[in-house]
C-alpha cells in the first residue's frame, strides 16, 4: 500500500533546486508539491491541497502572504532557502504558531566573498577592463583609466553580523580600516561604531550593506547617507535592493555624485535600472551572493534536514529568530 | 643663461606618464628626452644625443638592450616604472657599470589586490554574470551556472615575494589552505613549500603566478604543470606572461584540460589569443595590476628620487639586487 507523505509546498521554482538538481531532494518523509506545475490559479491549487500541505519551502520572491497561510491551516513550517526572511510574512506565521526555519550561516562566507570581489571590482575596474580587453581595444588605443588603491581605505559596513564580520576581518587582511553601524554596539570588536548611518557614510570611503531588509532597514540609504558617502565614496550591496532608494542611487551615479557601485541585489528584480549598463564605475550581478556549488549541497543537507526533523517532531537545525 | 640639464631618455610612451600626467615629473635637475617624439630613426636619434643622454627610464615593452647602450657611453642609471626588469640587459648594465633603479615594493599590495580580485572574479564568476545582466538576460531566462566557494581551496603560490607573500595573508583570510614553491624555502612562513612547481600544482586547486620572469620561469608553467593542475583547476597570473607556455593554456583552456583562469598578463602583449575572448571561465585585464592613482603617486616620487638622486651623487632610493 502506497503510503502518503505530506506535502511542501513549492510556490515558485527556485534557482536552488533547479542548479543542484530535483534527485538531490528526494526524502521519504515528504514529497514536494509545485503550485507552478499546475494549470489551476494558485488559491484554488492550495485550495484543492489544503490539508495535505503541512509545510511550506519559500525562495527569495517566494511570498508567504497571510491569504496563502489563510488557505493552508495545516502548514505548521515555513522553511526559507535565503537567510533573510523579508518574503514572510513573519507575524502571521508567529501569530498561527507556524515554525520558521532559514539557511542560518551557511552562505555566510559565501556573501562576504562576493562583497569583497564586487569591491576590488569596482576598485580595480576588473569587469570594465575584461570587456574593454574582449573588444580588442588593448592593441588599438591607450586610454586606460587607473584605479584605486584598495588598502588604504575606510570601510563603513552597514550591519555587523555573520556576514558583515566576514567582510571586515577579509577587508583587514588588505590594509582596510574598518568602521561600522548596527542595531547594537558589538561588544567582540574594536571597529569605531557609528549610531547613525549618515555618520558613518560621512566617515567612509566604501559603504558595505550587509544588513537584512526590515521595515527599519527599507530605504535606509536614501539621499541624505548617498551624500553624506559624496563622490569619492564607493557602495556595495550583498544584502537585499530596497534597502538602497535605488531611484536616488542611480542619480547618484549618473550626476557623479557619488564613484561607482558593487550590487548584486535589486529594488525589483530581475529588473535593473537601464542607466546603470552604460556605467563602467558599476558592477553589476543577479543575486548570485549565495550560487556555489559547496553552498547549494550544505543548504540541501540543512533544508531536507529541517523538513524531516520538522517531520519526526525533533528540534529543527537552523530555527529562525527575528 | 640657460642651464643645461641632463637628458633622461624615454624610449617608448608609458601609461605611466601619460595618465599621471607630464607636470607631475618637472624637475630641476634633469629633463626627460623623448625618442618617440622625433622623425629621425631610433639609431640616429640616439647617435645624436648620445653625449646628452646620461640615463635611461624603461618601462614594460622599451627594451633597453645592448645595442643601445652601446651609443650612449655617458650612461649611468637605467631606471624601470616596473618591479621586474625583464625588458633590461641586466647583465650589459652591470658590465658597464650602468646601476639600476626599479620600483621596488610600491606595487606589491596592488599587485596583491588584484591577483585577489582576478581570483573571486573566476570563481563567482563575476565578470561574466556583470555581461549577463547587460545584455538584458536576468529578466528572460535563467541558466545562470554557479559558481565555486573560495574558502575551502588550496592555493598553490608560485613564488613567495612581496607580492606573493601579500597574497597569501589575503587569502588566508577567506579561509584558503596557502602552499607555494620557490627558489629556496622561506625561514619566516610555516605554509607547505614545494620545490617543483609540478608538486605543487598537483597539490592545489589554484595556482598564483607570483615571481618574475627570467631565464628560469621562462615557460616553467607548462604542459606538465597544467596537466597536474588539473581539469577542477584555475590559475591566475599577475607576474609575466611568458612564465606559462600561453600556447599550451589557451588549448588545455579549451579542451576543458583546466577550469578557468584570470590573467593580467599576456606573453606578447598587447595582443591575447582570440580563443580566450569566447571563454567566460577566464577573466582578462590588459596588464593593470599597478594601475592605480595612489601606486602611481608614490612611483613618480620614487621615479623622480632616484633620478635625483642620481644626478647628485647621493644614494638611490630602490636600487635594484638580483
Amino acid at each position: 500500500m502506497a503510503v502518503s507523505l505530506p506535502n511542501v509546498l513549492v510556490l515558485k521554482p527556485t534557482p536552488f533546486i533547479t542548479l543542484l538538481g530535483e534527485q538531490f531532494f528526494a526524502s521519504k518523509k515528504f514529497t514536494f508539491l509545485k503550485a507552478y506545475d499546475s494549470p489551476l490559479p494558485l488559491h484554488q491549487f492550495l485550495s484543492t491541497h489544503s490539508h495535505s500541505i503541512k509545510a511550506i519551502l519559500s525562495s527569495v520572491g517566494a511570498h508567504v502572504t497571510a491569504d496563502i497561510l489563510q488557505l493552508l491551516p495545516e502548514v505548521g513550517l515555513v522553511v526559507t532557502t535565503s537567510v533573510g526572511l523579508n518574503q514572510v510574512d513573519v507575524p502571521e506565521c508567529r501569530r498561527r504558531g507556524i515554525k520558521l526555519a532559514n539557511a542560518g550561516h551557511i552562505f555566510s562566507d559565501d556573501v562576504a566573498d562576493l562583497a569583497v570581489g564586487l569591491l576590488i571590482d569596482v576598485l580595480r575596474k576588473v569587469s570594465a577592463s575584461d570587456g574593454y580587453l574582449r573588444k580588442g581595444l588593448w592593441a588599438t588605443k591607450w586610454d586606460y583609466p587607473l584605479g584605486s588603491k584598495l588598502g588604504c581605505k575606510q570601510v563603513g559596513i552597514v550591519g555587523l553580523g555573520n556576514i558583515g564580520y566576514g567582510v571586515a576581518k577579509r577587508l583587514e587582511a588588505f590594509g582596510c580600516s574598518v568602521s561600522y553601524c548596527s542595531r547594537k554596539r558589538k561588544p567582540f570588536v574594536s571597529y569605531p561604531f557609528y549610531e547613525s548611518v549618515s555618520e558613518l557614510a560621512a566617515n567612509c570611503d566604501v559603504l558595505m550593506i550587509c544588513c537584512g531588509l526590515t521595515d527599519q532597514t527599507h530605504h535606509m540609504i536614501n539621499k541624505e547617507v548617498l551624500s553624506a558617502l559624496g563622490k569619492e565614496g564607493v557602495i556595495v550591496n550583498i544584502g537585499r535592493g530596497a534597502i538602497i532608494d535605488e531611484k536616488e542611487m542611480v542619480r547618484c551615479l549618473v550626476q557623479g555624485e557619488i564613484a561607482g557601485a558593487g550590487l548584486d541585489v535589486f529594488e525589483n528584480e530581475p529588473d535593473v535600472p537601464e542607466e546603470l549598463f552604460a556605467m563602467d564605475n558599476v558592477v553589476l550581478s543577479p543575486h548570485i551572493a549565495v550560487f556555489t556549488q559547496e553552498s547549494f549541497k550544505d543548504l540541501r543537507d540543512l533544508l531536507v534536514g529541517n523538513l524531516e526533523a520538522f517531520f519526526t517532531n525533533k528540534p529543527l537545525l537552523s530555527e529562525y529568530e527575528d
